[in-house]
């Protein structure tokens, strides 16, 4: 039975938990925001099928030149440099799909990816995390499950991102299925694998079988792990990615071909030259992964931002990245492909600049027709620290954003005339029956948003959003319950670990 | 001589001085984002339309009630009910011009509203101000001082906002008098004025007049001097806001027209209530002001929110707000008026919350094609208080804005293919020749952003954006000048303003 509205609220204030929106997909039926106009968009394609065919994409896999040469590319199998005609690109590009569906082993969980729908996804990869009261820190596998539980607490997340904090105080070749492990049981919404080398992802494609109680090519129907192939920018695939792509592809769990392009780093200091990159290196991963297996799912990948040009830092959050996620969504959709931004800021401490830099990749994301926000909730430094306090913060800034998007209703009773004939001149509308009948519901609630009088917020503390953030993050993992896995099915998980770990501990990972 | 952009930035690193973008005009080219369609568009106007006829709008004025029934409206002179004929609103509110240039007495700090230009102006009204070391009070003209030179140092401003905190230490009614006397000699960049009654900006015209060496009908071709004109919503003009009104129209100065309407207090609890009825309110009081004057400046206001339904308090920087901004843009841009919105929050200190729903208002504005935001700069408190700190922090997310919205090129120079091949596969651009002739200039410089590595920072004592945010605006009052005004044009002030005071001192403020 489905709480209603006003239950909850009741109970909410009764129990001091805080409130939350429920669990939803999210659909933006509005039309995307356009910073290239369509002479520009078809100069940086054409740009970037110039740079495939001029100068090519090296990749370090002997497999994927193969792959590659067999389907009409100029392959130099020395230097391992692939040329691309462009018709070889066009024509790979667009076996692609416009959606993928992911499953998770809760089918009230199932989320898309595409045509208009979004996803927010956790934050993924930091190896360190940090929170209010216990400071910076190397993260641990208890900080990544407790971050798991918090993303699982956290209605708004449809997806986790990745290791949330990456375990450091577990071996790095078997942790990978502590991870697993811990994305299965401790949340029922899909989650990013890593593939770097196939066997990662042979254990998270095994292990969400279990938990589904499933034969693993079940997935090939039912997708249930995303993954990041990071390009090397500029132009080269390295042999793990590449055989991580591969991997992805032949097993259908959906690919985000993401190329690295910081201006003046990775890629030229100009915008159209690192969008040109972007394209190119996006291009020529997308029509590999195709070749390996036509219409599997995958995803256009941008991360393209500029450097401080003081320290050399990357700087995040910018009016350059923002440009660039609205001109990513362009090129993402003349390909007709589901796109991939992120939620990021270079800040590091949870304070008023976390806050504007996400602001300035959501709001782009949002407004440049994202379908997928990766690092959604928790990044910070760049991608170094996973915060708990900002994992809130930003669930806080999603939730807006998905009652932004909710479809306006322009009909009788929402235009109210009654309403207006019973307040009359100079009146006031709370007490109105028609405002009576609604108001329970009438607004967007927020999770750490505090509205009250100076005076009263003052005399309750006078707690800033972060120390608030820190208030809610502890209720909500005092309060967190696991999701109901079966428990034959965590059985079985916890057996693969044990055998899987050991196979590792004698023969190393393959 | 300008200073190159290379000389100013060795200028700051050797004395320390806070970066800025040079003061410009902005124009957003970007085409608007609709959360309506067509159909709900022309709804809105229909029942806007209908409620001007049906139920009217109050006039407390009976200067105004006489303009109103000449010019077609049907008059209740005993309630002060005005009911508008639809071809009546229509053909006055087609008389408005789309655009309007205002002026300073500084040519070089003239700035236009509408068709795509946008203005941002400085926080106006609020009762308190704060900052990090002096806490939070009732502002003194002293601190009303101080931040008009913070203004005044702020080069994204183009204008102050009005008071930008109200000098509760001067008799209410000559105040008016030492702030115009602040504004004309403390910055150069026009301002707002109050239009409350006809001597408050009367006085405002003269002493602008003096400032240019004008007389003061000069100002109506070259006007200074913006005012909000609020509707008492529901429905309702007072005495003294219609005669501003009038007084704004006659000397052509610009009028922004701007409904209140929290949904559930002042308007219906419904979007498209409140909508309805700020459309309604906002053609209704620009359709009087044309009567008055056809073919004056004025602007399309909207502030449509919502209240916090658990303490009534009301909230900024919502999704509803957002939503608001959005569609009151589509409604502005259908009778071809420039825009006004505002860059609010309900925040009570200057942390994560502060900036996110800034952003959300920033956002919103941009991508909702506003042509003037007020409150720009140093707004908290839903309004009850400037804060010193938040004026730096909303500079800095208008300066990104501004760069955002530079327009896009993409030639061979941009495109940078030969960048590509200097630096070929796996290479790094960052010593490249293309990016060498570039890099000082490249990319957005922050003013308040810290974008040092997690070490680097802390060590350099880990202050978060508001703490730096203190450190910029005492830099910057610390080495603040006062604009270029004529001593003698400054004597003059001066004595108008003594003289004035003399009279109000006998007589009262009329």
């Amino acid at each position: 039975m489905t709480e209603s509205g006003r239950d909850r609220r009741m109970r909410e204030r009764r129990t001091g938990h805080p409130h939350q929106l429920s669990w939803r997909r999210i659909v933006n039926r509005m039309r995307p925001v356009e910073i290239l106009d369509q002479d520009q968009i078809e100069r940086i394609h054409a740009a970037s099928l110039r740079l495939l065919w001029d100068l090519g994409m090296e990749f370090q896999n002997r497999e994927a030149l193969e792959i590659l040469e067999r389907n009409g590319c100029k392959v130099d199998f020395d230097s391992g440099m692939v040329r691309y005609p462009r018709e070889v690109v066009e024509h790979f590009v667009g076996l692609a799909p416009s959606k993928a569906e992911i499953y998770s082993w809760n089918p009230e969980r199932r989320v898309g990816v595409g045509e208009g729908e979004i996803m927010f996804c956790g934050v993924g990869g930091p190896p360190n995390c940090s929170d209010l009261e216990r400071g910076r820190r190397p993260g641990t596998y208890q900080d990544q499950c407790d971050l798991i539980r918090l993303e699982q607490s956290l209605n708004v997340l449809h997806c986790c991102g990745g290791t949330p904090v990456e375990a450091m105080d577990l071996p790095a070749d078997s942790r990978h299925l502590d991870t697993l492990f811990a994305f299965l049981t401790l949340t029922d919404r899909p989650f990013f694998g890593r593939a770097i080398g196939r066997t990662r992802l042979a254990d998270a494609v095994a292990m969400v079988a279990i938990a589904r109680g499933q034969e693993p090519d079940a997935l090939a129907a039912e997708p249930g792990i995303m993954s990041v192939v990071n390009i090397n920018s500029p132009r080269r695939v390295d042999k793990e990615m590449a055989a991580g792509l591969m991997q992805l592809a032949r097993s259908r769990q959906p690919a985000i071909v993401t190329p690295f392009t910081l201006q003046g780093a990775m890629s030229p200091v100009t915008f159209a030259g690192a969008l040109v990159q972007q394209n190119a290196e996006a291009l020529g991963g997308i029509a590999f992964h195709q070749m390996v297996q036509a219409g599997a799912p995958v995803l256009y990948g941008g991360f393209t931002s500029n450097v401080d040009m003081k320290s050399g830092a990357p700087a995040f959050g910018t009016p350059e990245y923002a440009r660039a996620v609205l001109a990513g969504g362009q090129m993402a959709r003349r390909y007709n492909l589901p796109y991939r931004t992120s939620n990021v800021n270079a800040s590091n401490t949870v304070d008023a600049q976390a806050a504007y830099e996400s602001q300035m990749s959501i709001w782009s994301a949002i407004m440049g027709g994202a379908n997928l926000i990766h690092h959604a909730a928790g990044w910070m430094e760049g991608g170094l620290c996973a915060s708990f306090e900002k994992m809130v913060l930003d669930a806080e800034m999603l939730q807006m954003m998905g009652e932004f998007l909710r479809p306006v209703v322009v009909d009788e009773d929402q235009i109210a005339f009654s309403a207006q004939v019973e307040v009359g001149v100079g009146g006031h509308f709370f007490g109105a029956a028609h405002t009576m009948e609604r108001f329970e519901t009438a607004f967007y609630q927020p999770l750490l948003s505090d509205w009250r009088s100076y005076e009263n917020w003052r005399e309750a503390g006078g707690l800033d959003a972060t120390q608030r953030a820190l208030k809610i993050w502890k209720s909500l993992l005092a309060s967190y319950q696991p999701p109901p896995l079966a428990p034959d099915r965590r059985e079985a998980l916890q057996a693969y670990v044990s055998r899987r770990k050991e196979e590792i501990g004698k023969k190393g990972l393959e």
